[in-house]
């Protein structure tokens, strides 16, 4: 017997900022699990930047799919509870996570590919964290900051680490990895407040918030003598501060360019590239979905420092899947802290 | 006894272009060699794309020095013959190679670090190969693309590779080093006898000109499953068609960017570096400079090649060193083949 659940669709895509009327909230039928499909029923779903680069007509090649007009949006991240189960392996009441979030009630296949090519159903152990910390530290954004800092950007000892956008869900984690591993780490974020965060509640050495001046004179008042790692979430101007600081031989790992998701054309880059050339930088692009191996060194590690309370895990929880729009707005607006993520219901 | 030598000086730095104009040959006397210190006679004195960055009051961070206005131009490779020496371990006849080009006599003191720290003053071994080709393969130009190729884009078996300016003095080694390696060599060039050149007398797998439409397009048609590897030594269109065309952890290697050495503001990024990003792409920088304990593989590897006759490489003898800013000045626009050298004398 088929139920009606909610998910939300895109009807329209944005030029320029994201708002919500580019978006509606509708009810579908779902029908019931076939052999190897589980039912589950949605906690929280996932909302994070890269987002914003589905929601064109033809995304960056090589990244993934545009989201569809007036249909599901797949691969996003979510977590919930099996309701009903036909699929070997799982029984109702497991907590997992899957790739069919932004909609409450959700069928999936045991095994099939989502995420550049991973099965994504799988069940979750809640002894080590709440499920919704799967879409945080133990999940996605715990090894993309994981892969950039130890895998893309080599971190090696003595190193000097800049992470820009700092505050937020991947730059949280990789500043920490870093400082947790003993590292002089600085921090960037956009406004006084994430600043004291960064300084207060995540131990970084020096933090600044690029909207107080220029970011290259900012960085250089942190870092006098130089940088050797720089993790990149924003692209631009963030950027080309790190190619005029970066010490001989030092490396970037280019995580994102969130300052460019919403440019209209195409974004230019860093106009003193040069730098790499004059002095030996690397700059290695990477996306986290590529290092799902290290999924059980980052539970290891960060669950290991997040049980002894080491490491610091904020999240900004927006109530309402229909609310899933504002919150990437917010999202790519600098307006919150952490992960943010919506309780479906 | 001092006797009179003569030199080339920079009398203002150009915007835009480089022509003669910007430069003078000058009569200076020669002071009688110190201990430690030996005098030489150039022969061949050498002549690359990226002393145009030098020519700039001042230079990208990290790289060379800028070249002084009205005094001798330091850090420029040259070859000659020891004329006295006061220097131990160096006599008179011996073929030496150092790095005070561009004049015809030169003063140079042994073990003295000169380009990027290095000791340049060295006897060079004319049995293997005339003593010009140590401003060649044998070399800086042999050093460079080796660890380009090698190290920089960590070259692995299978990989398509693309090398830019692949008719020029690094480019040619480059291509040539992944094709006598094995593999599917693209080259480019700026006209259509180059591309002659690299056809059929380097042997590369295809070649275009990039005067002949869109460079991403005739980059297609000859790897139309796309790349691996991409030896830059042009930057602009030339890396944005690479990043557009690399396969999933693809490398490049960032040797220098000769469009943009004679623009007047900064230089444009690539307006699609977040290819790096959605295809985990690793683009490193790298200095010949920096790779000088290469030097040994490099005359093994490309000494032997050359023996053989298996490895092809062109020179452009300009005659007269007061014709080394003409000499420059066709390198900048792409007149001529291979290495560019000025006979001294």
């Amino acid at each position: 017997m088929a139920m009606l659940a909610r998910q939300v669709q895109l009807v329209e895509y944005p030029v320029g900022e994201v708002t919500p009327d580019h978006f509606v909230t509708v009810e579908v039928e779902v029908p019931d699990p076939q052999p190897g499909q589980v039912l589950v029923r949605n906690t929280f779903t996932s909302v994070d930047p890269g987002m914003r680069l589905r929601l064109r007509r033809s995304g960056p090649a090589g990244y993934f799919n545009s989201f569809p007009l007036n249909a599901a949006m797949d691969d996003i991240w979510a977590v919930g509870e099996v309701i009903e189960s036909r699929a070997e392996g799982f029984s109702a009441g497991d907590s997992v996570w899957h790739a069919k979030g932004w909609r409450d009630y959700a069928i999936v296949t045991a095994g099939e590919p989502a995420l550049a090519g991973i099965a994504t159903l799988a069940r979750l152990d809640t002894s080590v964290a709440p499920a919704e910390k799967y879409l945080g530290p133990l999940g996605a954004m715990g090894v993309t900051a994981y892969a950039g800092i130890i895998d893309a950007a080599e971190l090696r000892d003595g190193d000097v680490v800049w992470v820009s956008a700092a505050a937020g869900a991947v730059g949280s984690l990789a500043a920490q990895i870093a400082k947790l591993r003993g590292h002089r780490v600085i921090g960037s974020a956009g406004s006084a407040e994430k600043v004291r965060y960064l300084l207060d509640e995540l131990g970084l050495d020096a933090a600044f918030s690029y909207r107080e001046g220029p970011v290259l004179d900012r960085l250089r008042e942190a870092a006098p003598d130089g940088i050797d790692v720089y993790f990149d979430n924003v692209g631009g101007d963030h950027l080309e501060a790190a190619l005029a600081t970066l010490r001989p031989w030092g490396r970037a790992a280019l995580c994102g360019a969130i300052s460019e998701y919403e440019s209209v054309g195409p974004a230019a880059g860093p106009s003193n590239l040069f730098q790499a050339t004059a002095n030996n930088l690397t700059l290695r692009g990477f996306r986290g979905s590529a290092y799902q191996h290290r999924l059980p060194d980052v539970v290891r590690e960060l669950g290991g420092w997040l049980a002894e309370g080491r490491l610091v895990y904020r999240e900004t929880v927006i109530d309402g899947l229909e609310r899933a729009p504002e919150a990437l707005m917010r999202v790519l607006s600098g307006d919150t802290t952490g992960k943010a993520l919506v309780r479906v219901g």
